[in-house]
């Protein structure tokens, strides 16, 4: 399906991707602001779903690097976002026929419209993780061998970088350097594949998801329905917490937002605190007292989704504050992402946490449900 | 002229290129290594002069960037040295025709040697400053207008990159965070210039300079002559103090190699200690306790070399040790370094010294002579 992205979409898309964000890929405000200037300058984007885009096409992925905390100070430039497109096409010596979202999230969504937008090129209907992770090598096409060099970056002030490494691992650890020196967010784009890679190896249908989630939370609020019982039926998740923001711990280091919010619970039931562990994205939301012997719900590669508590408006992890009354959802993630392989690059123990990965209802990956696990100890 | 640099050369090409390296540029004995195992593999080099180079040749300085802490730990491969001239020559379209210094300096005047064997160009007798200095922007090339960018740059592990800046400073600073982040040592190359470029900006006969001091101090050895002595005469300086290393604390942060040595006074007359500022390079030479009140005897952009008291074996800074009999020897720096532009690019000011630039000779740069100068204050 062939269709085009208008300024009316924009709002919903980047709302509907903030959820998908589940905490990271940027503040959906600002990915609007963008991605609607870029429309507005220089005209509507074509969305190609994986299934009309030809076996011979050349499909980068762009997106922007960064700690989000920054990312709503410093919008990209129009420049620095088809800078780097442009020397990746330099570097392969033949033009890049279609662009890609690498992730999903409110940035992340809409950049790649603003980038297609301004160098005239479609956009696939399709991102590389259905969610938002961390580290530029956190993609699907990592798992099926696509390299992400040449990789190209770009900052605000004209400076920009191709980077040619042996893994896709190297990518990530010298243009997060080189983003950090750069202003701590830099635009990217990289791993070059074919159409055919691309069928293969990205999630589908993405920008349409994110339209469908936008445009459900919009409708149920004016239909006086409950929007997040509106996300938890699309995202075919389970509503995991109901809480106040009582305190954010928030570090950007490294180029990362990394932190911990704690949730106190509002209403019957259990008073335990819910505790969420975020590296840009939410990897970990666990009850008890964030100390030991707390009780881990869901984990990273899962969704971990914080929803304003009667608008359902995303929330992410730089926009937690004390005091916002929130309801937290999780959902299940692209099943590729629970084999052992991705669980190894995105599972908890990846980023410093000892314990199992959990799914979205409380199973661990051997689908065994359990309670009473090891505390997390990172 | 045009000659051939054999693997005879080498040691007194190092030697000398460590005496002017003032403490930076590498250590002599590793890069000898290097040049002669790159020669007896792929023959000898065609050493060019300034004044042979066609107009329209296409130049590019190569270089080791990094921590010479670390460089005589980790040493670089053939394939890192050639891989950045091979990423220049793809991202210009078109070869590469001459190879050149951009410093001089133990393992930065013969790691160019050991490229242009790999590569089989022919490599300038010329380089970028003259001297070494301990970043990337701080050439003449930059002074007269040439851009660093594109520059290449790779590690021993086949990671690969290329920067297109806005400013040479820009290079400097993502190139910088890159080499720490890759094991705190890469090969790089850029200032791509033309052979009119190149004669107007580069530094000549640098190499058959290097191999006239090399051979110098060996002769004098021979003939039992002083090699300190001849020294200072072949590099029309002065000899500035005596002593025994007291003290050396030293830090490699950032990805330089950055400190202090005291060296106590010995033998007749004034016994104040000579303290020596350094960043990878020499950078101040004051008498007196090194907190305040010093008399500030030397500082960039002219040349501070230390050499070992009775054999003239020059010591980089990284080799300064608790016990060394060391002469410090002074000398002129290439003319262009003392105009205003070149002061506020490698004055004692770039590095935080609050003292105005002191020639070899004791003068400031408004050729007066001073004592009792401000205190180092950095």
């Amino acid at each position: 399906m062939t269709w085009s992205i208008g300024p009316d979409a924009i709002d919903d898309l980047a709302r509907g991707a903030a959820v998908l964000g589940t905490g990271g890929g940027g503040d959906p405000y600002i990915g609007a602001l963008l991605a609607r200037r870029a429309i507005a300058e220089h005209g509507e984007v074509t969305a190609v779903g994986l299934d009309e885009l030809p076996d011979d096409a050349l499909v980068i992925t762009v997106a922007m690097m960064g700690a989000p905390t920054v990312m709503v100070e410093k919008l990209p430039t129009l420049e620095s976002i088809i800078d780097p497109v442009r020397a990746i096409g330099a570097y392969l010596g033949r033009p890049v026929t279609h662009l890609a979202c690498a992730e999903i999230g409110g940035v992340n969504s809409t950049i790649p419209i603003a980038a297609a937008a301004v160098l005239g090129l479609p956009l696939l209907d399709a991102d590389g993780m259905g969610r938002a992770f961390p580290e530029l090598q956190m993609v699907l096409p990592t798992l099926s061998g696509i390299s992400a060099s040449p990789l190209g970056f770009a900052d605000e002030k004209g400076n920009v970088g191709v980077l040619q490494t042996i893994d896709n691992s190297w990518v990530e650890r010298i243009a997060r350097v080189a983003a950090v020196e750069m202003g701590c967010s830099v635009m990217i784009c990289g791993f070059a594949m074919s159409g055919a890679q691309a069928r293969e190896s990205l999630v589908r249908d993405s920008l349409r998801r994110c339209i469908g989630l936008g445009s459900g939370i919009a409708r149920a609020r004016t239909d006086k329905l409950d929007p997040v019982t509106r996300v938890v039926e699309l995202l075919g998740g389970r509503e995991l917490f109901t809480g106040k923001v009582v305190d954010v711990q928030r570090a950007t280091t490294a180029g990362f937002a990394r932190g911990t919010a704690t949730l106190q619970a509002v209403g019957a039931g259990d008073d335990r605190d819910l505790t969420l562990a975020f590296q840009n994205e939410h990897l970990i939301a666990s009850l008890g007292d964030g100390v030991s012997g707390d009780e881990v719900l869901v984990t990273t590669p899962d969704l971990i989704v914080v929803l304003e508590h009667d608008t359902g408006e995303p929330i992410t992890t730089e926009g937690l504050r004390y005091g916002q009354r929130v309801r937290v959802v999780a959902a299940p993630s692209d099943p590729r992402w629970h084999s052992p392989a991705a669980l190894a690059m995105v599972g908890p123990g990846y980023f410093g946490y000892d314990v199992p990965a959990r799914r979205f209802d409380g199973t661990t990956a051997e689908g065994v449900s359990v309670t009473g696990v090891p505390a997390v100890t990172a």
